[in-house]
């Protein structure tokens, strides 16, 4: 599977959850990764996640994909940093 | 057409992206806006970003899928706002 995941989450948790991500997908834009999973390590990802977010807080959109071909992607702009930012 | 648009622009220009992209997709979360568009609208849409944005500051990035069935989107946290908040 394709996923896009995106988070707008508490400052307080924010790098916890970008060094989560970055384990299991590659970093798009703030607040925003991309890449392939397995079901299994996608849910492995969501139940890390609900260890570190506060349901009341912080919120997490995985957008799924059976097929990364069904997808089109435009970039208006700054063309991707080759190397992300390492400021959270 | 389908459409996630996310956005990482200069805190400058954030109101006025804001407010283009709520004509026309529905906002999801911050910076995070979703919404079927057609070919026509899609390229206006583009157009009127290109006159905003600093290409070398901003980045707008659009996901575009031939339909909507295709994509499975999951929420972890606090769910979808009624009244997403005006704040910029």
């Amino acid at each position: 599977m394709y996923i896009i995941g995106i988070y707008d989450v508490n400052k307080k948790r924010v790098g916890k959850i970008k060094k989560l991500f970055d384990r299991y997908m590659f970093w798009t834009q703030n607040s925003v990764f991309e890449g392939k999973l397995t079901k299994v390590q996608l849910r492995e990802l969501r139940n890390k996640l609900d260890g570190i977010i506060d349901p009341e807080e912080d919120q997490v959109i995985f957008y799924q994909l059976g097929n990364q071909k069904w997808l089109n992607k435009t970039i208006l702009g700054k063309q991707v940093d080759d190397d992300p930012p390492n400021f959270i």
